[in-house]
């Protein structure tokens, strides 16, 4: 069998792996991207992504060396500690790291489990951290699906895929311009629930029973007008103390289960 | 008028700022910590600490230097640009950093709002970011209290100041070890709901509408057994997807929520 193995820090391919891993505009123009550890691996791999190349280092792997017979890559290969060391971006993994093609999160490809689906959208979100704990939270509800509208930072990158715990792979994600996604929701019929301060209703006078999109915006600038003017109802969470703000993957947690509550959490 | 005034950062009471900044057992010895900015040391004199210097930037407050006069202060030092950026803490501040005397957190100085007041119980928190988030939604749902069990972070830990948004003044905070909050509650009759997965209820069957304290522990190691025998009942947030994992500010948000929701957000 031909084995490939790769010992030095300076080899091109592992340049080029770094470079996956810092930089958006290389995965976006390569259409591929990093997953490190072998849950998250297992996760992708159960959400149907392709993996293109698996590195193992043995030398962490010791007796756990199957997990790598275990995973299907168009090719594997062995990499020493130096380069696990140089590539790996956590600080505990279990010498896995694959390189797999990226999903295109085409709206039109979302299929919904239930009738009156419950989607979770939001806008031009930043924070790597954030859209973690939104996946985690969307993943936790079930709900039917995200939607990132402008988005500002790759789903790929290696921060979100960590921080959601591979979250990013048990949703199902679509992105798309505010536009887009307000003409996808009403051509679907899903009343459009925004969190927005001003000419707002209290969440919880409203129901969520039937198809709904809860929106959030970012917690700098909230959301845009576009989204304020097409929605079937402006709500927002009652903020009762001193300074009015709340983390934005805390207040879309209070909207969801809301909602599931509505839905007696079916 | 005596005009204090120091341009080197070589200088012992800077040194000396850097240690109060970077060292919880420092600020544990001297009872005093950092505040960074003009928002936050304004709500830290509205819930009545006392400055004890106050250190004021003229080339970065510039027109604004009389924010510097508005604070009262038992000593103010004036500082140059080099100064102040070898001190800063955050990126973006107003050229103002004070040292302000710590408060000491006692469960015994607890004064509740309303007669069946609603708090939150958080056990051996760490990560400064979650215990941010935790104020925050603390503070919009105008919670009673925040009691921190057996804590592991101080709560003048600048990362906790600053991403709490100044939630940290806002709050009425107390910490003690868990059998002295069990114990606190108990002679109080405050009811005790504690996040478990194991024998427990369905956080929305319960009625939090009476004194309650809603308790959460940390994403890694969940509750101590002692607050799971001590509680009245075992909630849970229902965790539908694959990934049975969430935020713990979140999960906090989802419960304190739900009460306010049931007090008609009263």
């Amino acid at each position: 069998m031909n084995h490939k193995s790769i010992a030095s820090t300076q080899n091109k391919s592992i340049k080029h792996l770094i470079q996956l891993q810092e930089k958006s505009r290389v995965r976006l123009r390569e259409q591929k991207f990093i997953i490190e550890g072998a849950r998250e691996i297992e996760l992708a791999l159960e959400a149907g992504y392709q993996l293109l190349e698996l590195y193992y280092c043995n030398e962490i792997l010791g007796s756990d060396t199957d997990l790598s017979l275990k995973f299907e890559a168009l090719e594997k290969i062995e990499i020493s500690l130096a380069v696990y060391k140089k590539i790996a971006y956590r600080g505990s993994t279990e010498g896995l790291i694959a390189v797999a093609a990226s999903k295109p999160h085409l709206l039109a490809d979302l299929k919904f489990k239930s009738d009156n689906p419950l989607l979770l959208i939001a806008e031009a979100p930043e924070k790597p951290g954030n859209i973690g704990a939104l996946l985690r939270t969307a993943d936790a509800a079930n709900v039917d699906a995200v939607c990132i509208a402008n988005p500002k930072t790759d789903i790929y990158n290696p921060n979100i895929i960590r921080s959601s715990v591979g979250c990013v792979f048990t949703n199902q994600i679509a992105s798309g311009s505010t536009s887009e996604i307000i003409s996808y929701l009403k051509k679907n019929d899903i009343a459009i629930y925004t969190a927005i301060l001003q000419d707002s209703a209290i969440y919880t006078n409203q129901s969520f029973t039937n198809s709904t999109a809860l929106v959030v915006g970012t917690e700098d600038k909230g959301l845009s007008e576009t989204w304020r003017k097409a929605a079937t109802k402006n709500i927002h969470i009652p903020m009762l103390g001193k300074i009015d703000s709340m983390n934005v993957s805390v207040a879309a947690g209070i909207l969801i289960y809301e909602a599931k509550r509505q839905r007696n959490f079916k």
